[in-house]
């Protein structure tokens, strides 16, 4: 039975899906409201399905263009199969029908959120949240699922025991990166896409409407209204769950390579064996993922409130109460399975430090490291950017004195939050290292992760009560009705924040767990950065987070500035709009965010898949030396991944701060001993109007280029690992077959016992053999160090040069 | 005589104190102007010099402090001498007097150049450029006189011939890096303090008296005022100088260290001689400094103009000129230099590839990479926050909407500027490192330095000709000799923002060439960022600028804050400021800058000098593993480099682009179709109170956080290179006497070929002899490399281990 443990996660990802279906039919068997709630509903959901539909068209025509780049990559190298195109495009598939699920539910529960919220409070967070259930079950049993079948697939056809388990194994998993790399392109566009499609749609209905018009937010008269609420759905929904899919599926994925090498290295001597089919520690992460599924459903229950007339706070701990039991029945259910799953004792190769006999429960203990800072490093995101606290005071005090300073203390606030995120990360690193190597650190993400169904419906149901309180001012409901959805909606506001703490924390990790198994995979001696063009590819990768925020916040002032226009053009041009008379072309606006969203999400999108793969292969092609390359590519990952982490958890952070210490003057703010409230023309706020210019920039920090961070580093490791076959592991064969006849070396000694080596050997450049010598020259053992290095830079086992090393001959001067 | 090449920089130097004697004397002869010019002039120079007593006053607490460190240090580590101590002093009391020269000579300067404006622009030109010419000769002059002083004398007393050169010139190069230590750290703080004083005041003169008071600025009125000119002199002229001072330094110490590592590579078989002492590749770097000084002199005698009526771009043209010709200068004659000092083809180890044979045209081209990548960095910055370029006038465009869109574009412009600057630092470090190893990168970084003089004398002409501008605005001088200062103010402008963008790029460069020196000195096997304590440090190096500057700009709000708060007192306190029949209390508000711009300038000081120190030496205690220690150093310093460089650039572009955003409205602009102009109160300008917002969010950016970035990765490495001796390099033969007995080894091969090492050492761990046991297993292959790196790990060059490694008893099972 043991054996077949592979179908466990299988079916828990059916039994996730199954009440998924189950919760998504409740849904919509709740009454939708009346005619016009169910039309504004609608045209919110047509705008999201149609930008959706020209989003998948456009990214077809990538689709495409990757796999013939996928089936390039399979013919070059032997032992990559062309059913990594396969994986591949399936992998967008999920990720497309994951977002999709989402986003269909999303816009179904908006208005049913909102008739709900007529008579009770507790009911309308039910629906809501069942909404945001329907998508964190989706997204994670698609992922599972899509995860166990194609591994299954996989296994059967690769695995078949003709060759070494750990070489067939590692065909296996390749092929299974393709299904996260698919995965992962889809969340980059999703993300970005969706992240200046929510920011133009809301910066343009603000700046117009709002400012100029001086009409309140969501209200029907602005042309921009839906395409607005239809940002909420695409960024927030949508742009997240891909996100989140990409992450479980690259963090379980790096784990199980992880777990191959741990094989391998157990194997050294005698055949690793376990009651798993001898891959227990591939399996383990999958099991995990499963019963983290059905963790989180089970934590879904307890999400629930009785009061009427509960506040925030209420709800805030109905929400971590159902959250911190699932990450409990987790972390318990991952001490058994770990127990279970693995040997007592396992050898694990440390870079430079040789075999370590690790106990199981380290692994553990690297679990656990696992959740505890992924819930650290949430509270320090809510401490950064929550009301009331000292950071978000501070922006507001210093709102008073103008916008200027508002900035400068958003700015500082998001700077700052980088302090105790990092060393957090620092130490979860550097500890899941210690107790288990990289297959903890991997351990950790995956356990961090395993309760990313119960994350997304937290995260999912802030954007439709936001979206219930918009229907809700649309069909001009009564102000309770409002007043109820803005209590879900604040909440919502706050687990976003957190959300996105915790999806910065899961990506670094699975980050480096992929940058691991790259390492592994190339067969490097690891990335040296003492090495001139590592250490430039470092500067370089550090430069392309910045360079990628940069663009992806000019894109959102490009697509909102053509927003204004066409808002500005509508309320000039069609007569009777301010009177309610005349109705605006909200599908004009809708269009225009789809378009620009579209048109923008390109360039960061391939500056992001392109980028590594001219680092690496452009530089072993140029140099002629594919080991360089690959140590090149390591380096410029390293640098994406420091200076990404980095800029994301700031402009996350000061972008979550600006927006709370603008929302501070709704309850009214005391500075110096004066209290401002919400800036009117009849009583006007000047503090509240600096902190409006704060929470405007920090707009596209926290909801386009901040989160696209994670993916950023994701998509590029995963990138790296694609291609790593290419660069060294397997194609190394090939190199071999460079080195001609035998190396000769001849190594003499002087009367002050300095050594002297001359190496000559030849090789096939272009076809024509071509004599070369080298020559090393210090102490005895500086020589046989250089003479190792060498034989190791032109990658051989055959025992050409091995034989000649060994059996050098000294000859005294 | 060539071995005595050794008083040519000495004398070079003393020629160019001896010419800023002679600038210094005509600068004083001009007349000074009437009786208010000079008062006025006193004050700013009693203003400045006040604040550096106090600074030096606090300052010598920390000398003394890091004085007593160095002497833990050199107590420690047998071959540091405590004679680093002195050195230690000599560059911090140097770095003082080249700071304290080019104060006095600026506030000198200013009164003149009004009065010579009142009839001349080409003689206030004259006036103002030779100011900063005192000021650019005295800290290039007064650096290359001390290197070579100390240097003279410690080769004296340390290199005797007794032991190995290396060994010996290794102690005397090890005591001048005290010399650099004590030059940079007065230089961190002198920047800080420097940084936040004068935008404390500018923010301070500007919110009050501009905005609530609606005074122009430099108003005698205004309260703030001399502080805001004292602030100029602070912060661009000793805060640049001192920074400059410790960047000339600081390269050509490292360029020395690694002239030594040459010459070990040199001397491997057959000892190393040449024409100069057998040093000449160690004292090049010095003589070329020496040769640049001489350049710089010849290149000031051609930056004149002659028409009366000249724009900025004559101005512009004058300085480029001279500039221009220095450069050209210093770039002929290295081409001598290196053909005449170098052997005609050396022998360079490269990490990981051997020995190289380089001819020594590779360092000219080398150099030649440095010269060049300073001019384009130069021109990139230029590009990015010039008056009329792209993207200023996207800034000026994106006004119209408000300040929040100027400031996204603001952002958005000093992001995108970090693209062609790290590309070309990238290529650079590639290329002169493919060319000449890391000597060509410090031998880049060196020929880019040697023009330091004439780099600064065009940037401190700047802030003179500002304080002109004040000094006339306060004595109530005719218009038009506002607008010949103006003149020269806008020109210093540019060449403030380019001198930054020359400033980023050397301090990157030296900081490498540190970086190497310090990998180097530590006998580590390069810095491997697969090894996860290594890669959680490069993380941790990585958020360290960006607490800095989060710091340093909470520090300018802070101080800021008090000065507001003061200069409204005086407003309402002392009666008829506003009539101008009171005067206020100028000393006041020069108290408040002075004591926040000390009190401030701790913390981030402390967190450069103390963090390296703990993650070194603390990682090594922990561990009990001193290599482990200097790898995470290592680490930390790259995360600190990359991530500094990129955050710098991203300040110093986006505060400049703002800056000449704000001024492009004094000639006014165009915005789809309307003027605008400064904002006045009977004329409102929308857009340009959206530029004044921006600006102010990038003043602490330009003149605090960003220009501190520098220092801040120069002074980590230099930390990194002091405390190297501690954590490897030398003390290895401590380490090795921890080595008891023989290491004994047995390894078994198994039937498949499958090698297994079994090592029995022991060691003597706090006075006990213990034995430990380590396995190596897999292919023999694998476990030979494993048994190399344990050999390097354990650190010992005996005989001991090596013995019974070569001689490994393979026994088949």
């Amino acid at each position: 039975m043991e054996s077949n443990i592979i179908y466990v996660p299988m079916a828990l990802a059916i039994v996730g899906l199954l009440f998924m279906f189950i919760k998504m039919s409740w849904v919509k068997k709740q009454p939708a409201g009346d005619e016009k709630m169910q039309s504004i509903s609608k045209s919110i959901k047509e705008g999201a399905l149609a930008f959706l539909a020209a989003e998948y068209r456009l990214l077809l025509i990538f689709v495409v263009m990757a796999s013939v780049a996928l089936g390039v990559v399979s013919y070059i190298v032997p032992t990559t199969h062309w059913i990594i195109i396969v994986a591949f495009i399936f992998g967008a598939v999920f990720s497309g029908l994951a977002g999709n699920i989402g986003m269909r539910i999303a816009t179904d529960a908006n208005a049913r959120t909102a008739e709900a919220a007529k008579t009770s409070l507790p009911h309308a967070l039910k629906v809501s949240f069942g909404g945001g259930t329907v998508m964190g079950l989706g997204v994670a049993g698609l992922a599972v699922l899509g995860l166990s079948i194609f591994f299954m697939i996989f296994l059967k056809m690769f695995v078949t025991g003709e060759g070494s388990f750990y070489e067939e194994m590692t065909v296996a998993l390749e092929a299974l990166a393709g299904f996260s790399l698919g995965a992962e392109c889809i969340a980059l566009f999703a993300r970005v896409g969706g992240g200046i499609y929510t920011k133009a749609a809301d910066v343009g209905a603000d700046l117009v409407g709002k400012v100029e018009a001086g009409i309140p937010e969501d209200d029907p008269r602005n042309p921009a209204t839906i395409a607005d609420n239809v940002g909420d759905n695409v960024g927030d929904v949508a742009g997240m769950g891909a996100d989140l899919f990409g992450s479980y599926v690259a963090t379980v994925l790096a784990a199980m390579v992880l777990g191959n090498y741990v094989i391998r290295d157990m194997s050294a001597t005698t055949q690793f064996i376990d009651a798993f089919s001898n891959m227990g520690p591939i399996l383990l992460p999958l099991v995990i993922a499963g019963v983290g599924v059905l963790a989180s459903i089970l934590g879904t229950f307890l999400v629930r409130i009785s009061n009427n007339d509960a506040k925030e706070s209420v709800v805030q701990k109905a929400l971590d109460t159902g959250n911190w039991v699932s990450i409990g029945i987790t972390w318990v259910a991952s001490w058994f399975l770990i127990r279970w799953m693995l040997p007592m004792t396992m050898e694990m190769k440390f870079f430079g430090e040789g075999i370590k006999v690790i106990p199981s429960r380290h692994v553990f203990y690297a679990a656990t490291i696992g959740l505890a800072v992924g819930a650290l490093i949430s509270l320090v995101t809510a401490y950064y950017t929550s009301l009331g606290k000292t950071p978000v005071l501070k922006i507001v005090k210093n709102s008073s004195t103008g916008a200027a300073t508002n900035i400068i203390s958003g700015l500082a606030v998001g700077m700052k939050s980088t302090f105790l995120s990092v060393i957090l990360f620092a130490v979860a690193i550097w500890s899941a290292y210690v107790l288990a190597g990289f297959y903890g650190v991997a351990l950790a993400a995956s356990a961090m992760m395993a309760t990313t169904a119960m994350q997304l419906a937290i995260d999912a149901f802030g954007p439709i009560a936001d979206n219930a309180g918009g229907v809700a001012e649309m069909s001009e409901l009564e102000p309770h009705v409002r007043e109820r959805t803005d209590i879900l909606d604040s909440v919502g506001n706050t687990t976003a924040a957190v959300g996105k703490g915790f999806a910065i924390a899961s990506a670094a990790l699975t980050a480096l767990a992929l940058f691991a198994a790259y390492v592994t995979f190339t067969g490097i001696d690891g990335i040296n950065i003492f090495k001139a063009p590592v250490l430039a590819a470092l500067f370089i990768g550090g430069m392309i987070p910045v360079i990628f925020s940069a663009l992806a916040m000019e894109s959102v002032g490009k697509a909102a500035g053509q927003m204004v226009e066409e808002v500005r053009r509508q309320f000039r041009e069609i007569p009777g709009i301010m009177e309610g008379t005349g109705t605006p072309e909200y599908g004009k606006c809708v269009d225009i965010s789809t378009k620009a969203a579209l048109k923008e999400m390109v360039i960061p999108g391939l500056i992001t898949i392109v980028t590594p793969v001219v680092m690496g292969i452009g530089t072993a092609l140029v140099n002629d030396d594919f080991l360089l390359g690959a140590e090149v590519l390591g380096g410029y990952m390293a640098g994406v991944c420091v200076s990404g982490v980095m800029w994301a958890i700031f402009q996350n952070n000061a972008g979550g701060a600006w927006d709370n210490a603008k929302k501070s003057f709704e309850a009214g703010v005391e500075i110096n001993g004066e209290t401002f409230y919400k800036h009117k023309e009849d009583n006007p706020s000047p503090p509240h109007q600096a902190a409006v210019t704060g929470d405007t920039v920090g707009d596209p920090f926290k909801d386009t280029s901040g989160p696209s961070m994670n993916i950023l580093i994701k998509l590029t490791c995963l990138v790296g690992l694609v291609i790593a076959p290419i660069l060294g592991g397997h194609s190394s064969e090939e190199g071999l077959a460079n080195i001609e006849d035998e190396v000769s070396i001849e190594m003499t000694l002087d009367a002050k016992d300095m050594a002297k080596a001359t190496v000559n050997y030849s090789t096939v450049k272009e076809g024509e053999k071509v004599s070369e010598t080298i020559v090393f020259e210090g102490t005895e053992a500086e020589v046989k160090k250089e003479l190792e290095a060498f034989e190791a830079s032109i990658k051989t086992d055959a025992n050409k040069v091995e034989k000649v090393i060994k059996e050098v001959k000294i000859t005294k001067e």
